[in-house]
């Protein structure tokens, strides 16, 4: 396989060496956000680091993601360890380092799922459809914003003059290069939504995401038959108080499967 | 102060050892669960070596908490580890040992808060005060029940033979034996809700949380407001499969402040 048959985002998160001992990687600038890579491609290189080592049980039911320190487009190193595995259940922790210093400490649970009584308490909201809705482009928008086909249904912000009275955004997306669905990009696309507060406040601000806690409901199936359609992404806020919110977030695929519930907590300033 | 003065909840918690070492710990049967001790005084215990190690800045914003293994009601010790400190945040890493086992892996956010622009976006729900409900109290369930005053204002499990189409439950909670609140209860309390299974199959079945993630949007301030009173819980359930589920949590103090946003991923055979 050539470089150029690689997609941008398996690039972007391949780590080198030894998959049982510590990995390199560089998300380049394909990824680019404001200020270093986009947190979502940062969050599926640690993952990547689980998903590739020779010990992992099952598959991921849960991930958090702490943004320690700011982390720039250059070189890093992963290490993820299998801290506790149990029959069904396996505890990593995760540290990624650059520059000599933690930029981010993690942990991932994977699980052999068992069957079981199964419910969709919550059932996907009814929006438009994707080909009905323009797909979002932006000059000045970050690097990675490029990398997804985004079409938002409701909540863009920086359209509406008058700031809306909640944050919530329906938000189709899917890569922009055809890609299928996998934990990886699931990760990554758990992160698209833009801070909440830009929306509340219509206007760009520092905001940052500090911690970032992904549970996966999808399983192998699910990502098999998501294939490369559009996901439906939902994001709220719930308080803004004192330079910090949190941000809680749902993937669907389009046939209504809940592939994901995420939740962050962000700072910001304005 | 004689030991009797000191308040069960504090007990439990108690570490000992230098305070920017391993602490050693012993939860006792204060707080008994099915198994092991109540997960929401594990995670308070966690939070108290952060608490109370001498190179905390500011007070937590966000926790994460790993139940990696089953715990017993024994010894054990922790560590906090504060891994990067910036201008105005702190990571924490914590581990929890007992047997030569890791039982539980964390991660703490402690920040120093600044003025910024505020707003509670999400209003709490009205429902019946507190003094017109009866207290919970069920001869069967685990001991760490009786170490609080709940009250029910809709979604208590095992009153209902018809199983409810969903996993709300209003729930309001205070110290059985009062105590000023503070953090360390706070993140106790964001754990005080039933597994959603429960509810939603009106019936008791194995689960456990694997995973648990707190954000603290509450202050100093809004602690010493809340005091002794009753907070409003609100817990509920988005998706069951294949053996797991999420649970989403919210914590009100009673004049409308929202103090915690809490989300978990479960365990669960039936």
């Amino acid at each position: 396989m050539t470089r150029d048959a690689v997609h941008p985002f398996d690039q972007a998160i391949t780590l080198a060496g030894d998959p049982a001992g510590a990995r390199d990687g560089d998300l380049g600038k394909g990824y680019a956000n404001m200020v270093g890579p986009f947190g979502g491609t940062i969050a599926a290189a640690l993952l990547q680091a689980v998903m590739e080592h020779p010990q992992r049980l099952g598959n991921p039911i849960a991930s958090t993601v702490n943004f320690a320190g700011p982390i720039a487009d250059a070189p890093f190193t992963v290490r993820a360890e299998p801290v506790r595995t149990n029959r069904s259940t396996q505890h990593w922790n995760l540290l990624l380092e650059q520059g000599g210093q933690i930029a981010v400490t993690g942990s991932v649970v994977c699980a052999t799922r068992h069957d079981s009584w199964s419910d969709n308490e919550r059932s996907m909201p009814q929006v438009a459809a994707p080909e009905t809705l323009p797909m979002f482009a932006n000059p000045a928008s970050p690097v990675w914003t490029r990398r997804y086909d985004l079409r938002f249904a409701s909540g863009q912000w920086g359209l509406d003059p008058v700031p809306p009275s909640d944050s919530q955004t329906h938000v189709w997306v899917r890569d922009a290069e055809p890609r299928p669905l996998d934990f990886l990009s699931l990760m990554a696309m758990s992160d698209v939504f833009f801070p909440r507060v830009f929306l509340r406040k219509q206007t760009f601000c520092p905001a940052g995401t500090i911690t970032l806690s992904t549970y996966f409901h999808a399983t192998p199936d699910s990502l098999a038959k998501a294939g490369t359609d559009y996901l439906l992404g939902i994001a709220q806020a719930r308080r803004f108080h004192q330079g910090y919110f949190d941000q809680g977030a749902e993937l669907w695929s389009r046939d209504g499967e809940l592939l994901v519930t995420s939740s962050q907590m962000v700072y910001f300033k304005v």
